[in-house]
């Protein structure tokens, strides 16, 4: 199990910094004043494809040898990753076969198809996803490239705090969403790898709080059908980033759906961007712990902006 | 009866330009694609109050003699021009008088108490606002700054042009909303100044489309009643406006309802920012006429971001 360091994180932003966006670092004075702390959103709501999934991907499409880019890459996601893998592929003229659930949400479905990749439908249980996968693995000698269990999609997803940091290096906490724990993993290597002085939270929905039992217990526990509106945080960690996780993150905090919620509403009125109830983790979770955070410089990692107005969680 | 001038809006710029954001201009590659065309978005959903309307108010109020800043402002609105003459108030320590329908939703109510102003309400017919408006002027001596019907409102409105221009010089065609007046008045006015060449479109919903009979009759024909999701573009024009419209724009076009909220969910969804119903009616009438707008160079006058999001039209 190979451990990402710093200089991998470094070297993945070289590499993808020509096709990625830039995202920018925004502020606002009014939720500074509700807080009672200056927060830092790195938006990567605006980063192609609308999530930080792109950095990732496009880290691992552009690592393919010459052989492997003729044979393709396969994954199985309804989600951000989906479509970023999709993208990257098309970006670099390589195949992408994308492995869903049937009942996955027809908007998901159409961005995936509109990025040009070949979508296998399969039933909605993780075992028919992976079955499905490797068949088409057998049939096309694809790369599998996963959401999140994979060396160069973590170096990828790190490169966000490295552009956050070099832009406001004085922050003393920088905040991450959990899911499967690909960002959570490349945002704590890359920040502790930095300086180790700043503190690394991550924040999960309280209905998906299988990071939080697996960090506080020191086992990894798998979630077990979680309902939340983060969507994006339902996946469980692996051993890789769970171990990652582990030796980097200083605490995993929890924010339950009504926090999440408001905290979504108070930036779309607020700021006027569109976050996704997964990015808004991270501000709910500096609403449930004042004293964590009062006065302090924060960082948080907005993850994305994909949302289906016809399905609002309010 | 005063018409502002090139020079009037340039001078209103360096006025308030320190109390101002100075709103970005931004871009979407799919949306250009989609419609066919360079579109440039300036910003206003980013201004202070989450709407264009903090320009005007700010011009209005910083151009009072001291005696009258002693006697405060007052104005009639439920909607973004309160907010913005609350905001412009405070800053100048100067009282603010708002009458506002007893029927105006907790949030608009909410929004202009926390700007600190005092807030009368009464019946919601244009006679009672007028009736109460005139009351409070008596009894307090405070000035009235009309939503639109007012020189230095104009000419503030203006600057949002202004911006857009200084930063994006070579536009075809400048396209702004069209409610009062203000707005379409202070755009066209610099607009033309600066460049006969650029045409000036007014955008306008089908079902409020006063504006549009106006201009096309040559006689100034108020809205009746008008039912809309574009809650900003409610008002009719008044003598003042409609002069500067009439001599200024080169067309108004209208849009349905159902494009102007496909619009509006197209900025959310591809360029994730928050827009309100008023503002895509300018990209719904690119929408609706093709044929005028194929491969030209567009600036859209995006007017604000003050959506009510437990009250969606969709």
């Amino acid at each position: 199990m190979r451990i990402p360091e710093l200089a991998d994180i470094q070297a993945a932003h070289s590499r993808i910094k020509p096709f990625i966006h830039h995202t920018p670092v925004l502020k606002s004075q009014k939720l500074n004043e509700l807080f009672n702390c200056e927060l830092f959103f790195k938006c990567e709501n605006f980063q192609k494809v609308g999530a930080f999934k792109f950095r990732g991907a496009t880290n691992a499409v552009l690592l393919m040898s010459d052989e492997e880019k003729l044979k393709g890459v396969v994954t199985h996601s309804s989600g951000n990753h989906a479509a970023a893998l999709a993208l990257a592929a098309r970006m670099n003229g390589i195949k992408a076969n994308i492995v869903m659930p049937g009942n996955a949400p027809v908007v998901k479905k159409n961005a995936v198809a509109g990025y040009g990749a070949e979508i296998t439908f399969c039933k909605p249980t993780l075992q028919a996803r992976e079955e499905t996968t490797r068949l088409i693995m057998e049939r096309t000698g694809a790369t599998l490239i996963h959401p999140y269990d994979n060396f160069n999609i973590i170096c990828g997803q790190g490169t966000a705090a490295l552009e956050l940091l070099q832009e406001k290096g004085d922050l003393e906490i920088v905040i991450a969403p959990i899911g499967g724990g690909g960002l959570m993993s490349g945002t704590s290597t890359y920040v502790k790898g930095i300086n180790k002085n700043i503190q690394v939270f991550g924040a999960e929905p309280l209905n998906a709080n299988d990071a939080f039992i697996s960090f506080t217990s020191g086992v990894l526990t798998p979630s077990v059908n979680p309902i939340t509106c983060a969507d994006g945080l339902l996946t469980s960690q692996s051993e890789l980033t769970f171990t990652i996780i582990r030796n980097n993150v200083d605490r995993i905090l929890t924010a339950s759906e009504d926090s999440i919620i408001e905290c979504m509403l108070l930036v779309w009125e607020r700021m006027k961007i569109i976050i996704e109830p997964s990015s808004a983790t991270v501000l709910a979770v500096v609403k449930e712990n004042p004293g964590l955070f009062n006065g302090k410089k924060i960082g948080l990692i907005i993850s994305g902006g994909n949302v289906d107005f016809r399905k609002l969680p309010f």
